[in-house]
């Protein structure tokens, strides 16, 4: 039966479902930007007094010796107030893949002061897990005032994590394909991707609005491009992924040992603060709080080969016991020195090696390595590109199966 | 039961798969080297002969009157000796599907040759189609030679479609996630990153090495981020994406037209031929080809209104009646022209619009929004980042859910 020509514009006009994609983008550029501008202030508060924190602990490193106590008040805290946030990361992890119940607000406080004080205090720790619960439980809270349902809550919160880890690093590309990325380990899924857009750009924009300054790192030279250099950085590949296997695999371990040791969680970081605070005591402080001005010199000068192991000993350590923060800034310490100390065998330059290190630990250990060659390029540049997403790619192929998200479901095998 | 020592560290051995991990990666970066070494030299000879079709023509425009018999010559080869290769782009994501058939390497010359004849004649076409394709069917070639199973032989189709993808436009990062991503709308999945990965990043190296030069595009000036140039960015992205549906629909139209008209295949572009002739003779050449020249134009200077809907007819009619090439460059063309006269109602620096067109209206039309961003970084530099993801991810919601290549499986819906 041949159709009318007004009924034939109809069927065309409803098949194009523009009014409903046209409510949908209005929907979300309206509700993302709201979370993006709480978790873009957020971030910005807490990248204000953090560093606050690490200056006043850099010139007072006395507090360190506090450091127990410190981890005694993160631990009662959690165990009388936050039992039900204190999964963290893994917790929004999970509500995105079986939502059970609402984050409570009360993660983003409790995370932000418990991170300031492992800072303050010296503890080794970094940051991407602060602003990611921040932004994940603020972002859930719309699912109550908005009325959302479960598919729409999903958004919520990769939207949220998005945001949070755009605007801690001033990397909104990272930030969006991070939120995508994060919750599998294989693949993305483009469920979120115009929220999460939305999110990351206005976090980001917000925090550097509330005069936010992140560090800037340089590549000051990049070899051509060949297939000799292609296999170097393929070697160096090789070396930051079962670094960031062997981060995630001790790190558990001590989680392990801590919860087998000592029964009652709250003693946990005050037993391991005691531990941390006596071992900066005989070898210094080089590897308390971020250690920001050591990645900046790992991109300059040659460092002592020793400094990856220890900072990864001491963050997984760190983080095991129970103290708060997240494992980015060390993972980026951690590959940029471990890059530093490359150059000696693997004939890259020095800075390049600790740029590709910085995203590619990282990169392994969350099994993101799409957002991290993202980080790479919107750090360094459009020009080391090539050489961050080899480095990424063969980490993400060589991390293993597990990464320091316990709670990534594994969509596709590695090999 | 206790372990022994060594038996534990037998077991952490095993478990880190290290091996295995290794032997994968050898291999595949054997294999796909190979894949990139060919289908790079393949996309070089290809962008030659091109170079010297498009210059040829120019030069000698009264061989447009012979475009018919061009038709006609691609028609009956394809129709006697391709029947088994007709479908081009979509066969290869079929086979990655669901695989049934090796790919007969017959595939690439029979695509090189008649992409060549469609350009010489003025054919309005792309290039990418070709690329790709020889870049699959060169990889499938591997199946056999190595004796690969299934699952190994996905990894080779979507290292070849990266590999082409990455050389003949020089973007070897855009590349590498358009193989991951095109088979696939609403995301990607890793299965094939490592060997994509390398075929990619070599195809590139070779494609270069063989003294090919890939045109420069410049955005000289891009705006501060703000939510306002936000906003901007969005709405524009959607006039992408609207186009980008726009074109699908109208090539899918007047496909299956000829189809509908012309019984016998091999008439089709005679027939169309006829047509395309007779049109260029009144209104002149200025849609013929793959139109380098104007895209150029649309970063510098502002360009009549009616550019981009009579590329966008012409290109959709070229394709819809069998002559061969791809989609891209002529969508790269309808974009740029597209975000030229944008810039008269949207308050965003021409060569901007022009630069966030052309990638976003392909971006829509082959849901492959994260390798269009990439490619927006490759092409335009980080500078433009934000403003170029806008574009493409906005342009992939507004899109709809077919694209160019309906043998995509969509994995997600958009809204």
């Amino acid at each position: 039966m041949a159709m009318s020509i007004p009924e034939k514009v109809r069927r065309i006009y409803h098949s194009t479902e523009l009014i409903p994609l046209l409510l949908f983008s209005l929907k979300w550029l309206f509700i993302a930007s709201i979370i993006g501008l709480l978790s873009g202030a957020a971030s910005a508060i807490f990248l204000i007094l953090l560093d606050w924190a690490t200056n006043y602990r850099e010139l007072n490193n006395w507090i360190i010796a506090l450091l127990p106590i410190a981890g005694l008040a993160i631990g009662y805290t959690y165990y009388s107030y936050g039992s039900d946030v204190v999964k963290g990361n893994n917790q929004l992890l999970e509500e995105i893949h079986s939502p059970k119940q609402m984050v409570p607000l009360k993660m983003a406080p409790l995370v932000l002061c418990s991170t300031i004080i492992t800072h303050l205090f010296g503890g080794s720790a970094g940051r991407e897990g602060t602003a990611v619960q921040m932004g994940g439980s603020i972002a859930d809270q719309f699912t109550k005032i908005f009325n959302l349902h479960d598919r729409d809550r999903k958004l919520l919160l990769i939207s949220g994590m998005s945001a949070g880890f755009a605007s801690v690093f001033g990397t909104p590309l990272a930030g969006l394909v991070f939120g995508l990325e994060v919750f599998l380990a294989g693949g993305t899924r483009y469920t979120a991707i115009l929220p999460a857009l939305f999110a990351a750009l206005i976090a980001d924009w917000t925090c550097r609005s509330l005069g936010v300054v992140h560090t800037v790192y340089h590549i000051p030279f990049i070899p051509k491009f060949t297939p000799i250099t292609m296999l170097y950085a393929v070697v160096a590949g090789l070396f930051f992924g079962l670094t960031a296997r062997a981060f995630s695999v001790i790190m558990h371990w001590f989680q392990h040992q801590f919860a087998r040791f000592v029964k009652t969680p709250y003693l946990r970081p005050f037993f391991g603060g005691i531990i941390i605070a006596a071992l900066f005591y005989f070898i210094g402080t080089r590897y308390a709080g971020l250690g920001i001005p050591l990645i900046k010199q790992a991109f300059v000068e040659p460092l002592p080969y020793y400094d990856f192991i220890l900072k990864l000993l001491f963050t997984a350590f760190t983080l095991g016991c129970g103290f708060k923060g997240g494992e980015v800034t060390p993972l980026f310490f951690i590959g940029a020195t471990l890059g530093n100390i490359l150059t000696f065998f693997i004939p890259l330059p020095l800075s390049l090696l600790a740029g590709m290190g910085f995203v590619a630990v990282f990169a392994g250990a969350s099994n993101t390595p799409i957002a991290c060659t993202l980080m790479g390029l919107e750090l360094f540049g459009i020009e080391s590109g090539l050489f961050i997403a080899i480095a990424c790619i063969v980490a993400y192929i060589f991390s293993g199966h597990s990464g320091i998200y316990g709670s990534q479901i594994i969509e596709i095998p590695k090999h």
